[in-house]
């Protein structure tokens, strides 16, 4: 059938979508969600069919094409196409399978997630896929076949050496800057780090945001290799080079219904760290109240799975439980964590002292795994290595080679609209909620805002006299910061004891 | 904050959808699928948002509004809207704890049937919901619910009179059309018949389609009261009336993935029963290749669920396995259904002899059922009724109580395009299979053409000899014709022993 283009002017981001009018849908005997070849002078491509009840949106024999459509098809308003059906892809009928209970194999999974990454599935399929994982659960099998399938089918960097060590903290700890402590400490004891970190999804700063203050963290995959070559590490965007780049599209799926589906959940990691050869991996757990792990239980459980999904895939895996109940560190925003960074590396005494122990207490463990300090050394040498500056010009060089200069922190300004909340009675602070400190300081700008967020005065448990100041929130316009003030007054501030 | 509106020109149909650009969506802390308030000069709409990449599409500072948000709205393009962000209706909270494997109670499940007919959810949502059904599956107080929930929030018909007698039919047989002629038996009985029926979804004619060849079938509710007064019975197309409207949404995300999840389906055609205060229902069972149900014992286990949920909704049921091997009758698409069905009414001598067996085999169960007839004296009654031509006497008076008046059966001529398979062998015909009838009767016009579709000059089983015809295809066009064809060669044809 010949049809005349319509461009409908909309871009999904990902799947290519058609439109056709009910009458020309009810002729071909199409319905919403079948699949159509549209072809355009030897171009072709593959998209779904949704169908316009009024001809206002597409008349009868035209065809509404979305942007992607579009660019496809080099196609233009009031060009001809021609429509074919096509099947729907195999990977469908396996997620039928899924729904219906069996259990996935190698081929099976690889082809879903194939799809996930080309955008070939619709909404309802690929939501279905995520349910059925979630509700029918997945086994160790199934786990590691999709994390390799999500390795796979993305960017794989390879370092011809070993060890190579890597550091995960699960999320939902507001301020935890722990990675950008680490990796500096190793690499300054000689191991090779390359480290991809994620922007933050729903926190004020992710690493790689924190990371930009200083430097690039977008770098091509030749840079990355000069840099493990000269330098030993990196800190980068995992999203620039394209590591399994399903999880997106998953993550897009979970998130609407705060479904964490733990199978996906381990996949989705632990592919990461199989994309760039990690050999030795410390898993960070905090638990506490508005983190991803409710209690001691669930994250027990879940580093035994860790272990079990690093045997499948050769890498040696340790889990440290942390207290994730409040904030880590001062600054809260990429300028005022990549401040706490800098003053920790500097030894200054601004140094938020939760963050030093962490961070120190890790490096440890992973020093002790990777065999560069003896057993229970791990930590005196992090101390060392941290203390004697090794670290902070670790990463001078690695910020320098990324392309950017180490700044002074006194340097670093935070925005100008400022905000402060002071303590309404003397007394000790009972708690700084994670969830709240998140909500406020992204309504302040943080992340998109670098240099927007939240200095925390006080942690939970410290003694405060009345009218002292408790934390102080920085944005960049009038209005974002009184987004933020009502969001904290409205989540009840910070309790006194 | 104030946006202007971008008509985006585009209909979903169901939810109402927003576009902003990515960068609006990043300052307010925005996520794909979440929900905004929209306001307008005191009107205001919720809406899912969608996020648009590129600025062609959204620009910053706009808002793309959808055809229905439009309406709502009273809106135009280059309007100003005010938008604030909208709490996820509450049943959300509900689908997740299905999703989590817990059982939902009344309350629960009515919320979330409620924001299915309300459009509220979005696909990622429903389809949730629907394959959290499917894979944890439904306890018979889940079910039960359902059916209520999705019955009360439809129109429900209520008629001063008892018995009230339905029949259904589970679907997959072409040209079963037993419905319009034991419903006129049972009027012709003194029976209370408000038969509500569909349209083809995926067949070449559901019962509304043929019955509309007769008369019209959307009526408004007074009208079939006094329809039910005067006359005792009808047949209309259930859409009209929008009978337990939750159903057709449910279905669009079910016919994706061929997801016929059992405690839905239930829900869905006892809903519907429910709806017009059924006190006794046939239900037939069709069992053979290409239909719904595929073997006895599946048969056999539905049986038992539709007697269970018959009970908790006070509907006395019984249920007919049949043999549903091949297409039923001799016509398939409306008007050629049609014709048998009159033929049958008029005992004629064309009359097709396995849908007039049928017919009088279930309308006998009915009649004992109700206790018109004594056991085992309802086939004899059926049949009494329907050669005396009772039946086709009550028949007329449905059809012209409906605004139609009866034809003779030699006035209803199928199109003109004509195509017919011949016998290449001498010999018995093996199978006529359901599935490839459906297709090729779907392509050639049915159900939108309602004169185009197949005549079966044979059925199973009939000895044929060479170059007799086997099947004739009726199409209003040349290239339905051959779309016909090109299916009906391509799968195989009709295949003799």
């Amino acid at each position: 059938m010949n049809l005349i283009v319509k461009d409908v002017d909309i871009a999904t981001g990902d799947i290519q979508i058609v439109l056709l009018n009910q009458k020309d849908a009810n002729e071909l005997d199409l319905h919403h969600m079948d699949r159509l070849i549209v072809k355009k002078d030897g171009k072709k491509t593959t998209a779904v069919l949704d169908i316009a009840e009024s001809k206002k949106a597409v008349p009868p024999g035209h065809i509404g094409l979305f942007e992607e459509v579009l660019d496809a098809l080099n196609a233009k308003h009031n060009d001809k196409v021609e429509i074919e059906i096509a099947d729907k892809p195999e990977s469908v009928a396996y997620i039928k399978r899924k729904l219906d209970g069996e259990k996935l194999g190698s081929r099976e999974i690889k082809a879903i997630v194939q799809d996930i990454v080309e955008n070939k599935l619709t909404d309802i399929e690929l939501t279905s896929f995520v349910i059925a994982g979630y509700t029918r659960g997945m086994n160790r099998k199934e786990i590691a076949e999709l994390t390799k399938a999500m390795a796979e089918t993305g960017e794989q960097l390879k370092f011809d050496r070993k060890p190579i060590v890597d550091v995960h903290s699960i999320g939902g700890v507001p301020g935890n800057r722990t990675t950008m402590i680490i990796v500096p400490i190793l690499v300054a004891a000689g191991c090779t780090v390359p480290k991809t970190s994620s922007r933050a999804i729903t926190s004020p700063a992710g690493t790689a945001d924190t990371m930009e203050v200083l430097c690039p963290v977008s770098l091509p995959v030749d840079k990355l290799k000069k840099i493990i070559r000269e330098v030993g590490g990196f800190i980068i965007w995992g999203g620039a080079v394209n590591l399994a780049p399903a999880d997106d599209r998953i993550i897009r799926v979970e998130h609407p219904l705060s479904i964490d589906a733990e199978g996906q959940m381990l996949a989705s990691i632990m592919a990461k760290k199989a994309s760039v050869g990690a050999t030795h991996l410390l898993m960070e757990i905090p638990v506490g109240k508005g983190t991803k792990v409710k209690n001691h239980k669930q994250a027990k459980h879940l580093a035994l799975h860790f272990g079990e999904l690093g045997h499948f895939l050769n890498i040696k895996i340790k889990t440290i439980i942390t207290d994730g109940g409040q904030p880590v560190g001062r600054g809260i925003g990429p300028l005022l964590e990549a401040k706490d960074v800098i003053c920790t590396l500097k030894s200054h005494e601004h140094a938020p002292q939760d963050l030093v122990e962490k961070s120190l207490q890790m490096s440890g463990m992973l020093l002790e795994m990777v065999g560069r300090a003896g057993k229970g050394k791990g930590y005196q040498m992090a101390y060392k290595i941290l203390h004697t500056g090794a670290a902070y010009g670790a990463m001078c060089r690695i910020v320098e080679a990324q392309g950017g200069k180490m700044p002074a922190p006194e340097t670093l300004k935070p925005a100008k609209k400022t905000y402060t909340l002071h303590a309404e009675k003397t007394g000790k602070i009972k708690n700084i909620e994670n969830e709240m400190i998140a909500k406020v300081a992204r309504l302040a700008g943080a992340p998109v805002d670098p240099d927007s967020g939240i200095y925390l005065h006080q942690h939970c448990n410290c003694f405060v006299k009345k009218g002292e100041p408790v934390l102080t929130i920085y944005a960049r316009s009038s209005r974002k910061l009184k987004y933020a003030v009502d969001a904290l007054k409205k989540m009840g501030g910070v309790i006194m004891k």
